[in-house]
């Protein structure tokens, strides 16, 4: 497997609209995209682009969104997870199947729209990981 | 002020080595670059490169290094800091001494040999900020 783009850093936040504000008054950011519902994943989210990257703000959706409990520990919000981009989500998955990571859950439909799964932090160094099928088309 | 590109995910680790071998092993990282001391901000560092961006991992250097205390917290490592590139270090510090964001110490120079300084996560909702003058070269 070759690692691809970050496609994005995932930022939970307790408000996407507060969020919003940070990035785009006190950073400049100029393309924030529209914030979207993903019932899925028990999170709302919102894309801020920087020129090469994304950022991925997520607010909690609903009574069971996983990320509750990470803003009880963080109220304020933090970094969440890194998500990298695969040419080819199924051989991604063989790898890590065959190997020392354990894949959290299935494989489903992402943020993006292309195939997506999570890796335990336990075995990322610590660090909640995505892995993701990049888009078709270039971007 | 004009947010610029995401230049690093700065993941700070108990051993350079064991994460090097997770980017390089797990995720296949192709560029890993020379692991070197920045004693002025008790890390050592080594940057990992994806197609779009780097993660800088950051291993403690000396009893005082700032990333101690976060390492007692998770001592598996774990996502530390967000580095954006600004085009001018002065403009940008003079933009956020005129707002609501509190600076971290004075501006120094950073691991890409330019100049850089932190912002407070309590008022970048929850997320360590580095704010960095982009590199003269390109990129």
């Amino acid at each position: 497997m070759k690692l691809g783009r970050l496609n994005h850093v995932g930022v939970a936040t307790p408000s996407i609209e507060r969020s919003v504000a940070i990035y785009r008054d006190r950073l400049g950011a100029e393309v924030v995209r529209e914030p979207f519902d993903l019932p899925a994943q028990g999170v709302r989210v919102c894309f801020v682009d920087t020129p090469n990257s994304q950022i991925e703000l997520i607010e909690p959706l609903g009574a069971d969104s996983p990320i509750l409990k990470f803003l009880e520990r963080n109220p304020e919000g933090g970094q969440h997870h890194l998500c990298f981009e695969v040419s080819d989500i199924a051989q991604a998955r063989d790898f890590f199947e065959s190997g020392a990571v354990r894949i959290l859950g299935p494989t489903r439909i992402g943020a993006h729209g292309t195939p997506i799964f999570f890796l335990h932090p336990k075995d990322m160094g610590g660090v909640l990981t995505e892995i993701m099928e990049s888009p078709k088309q270039a971007h």
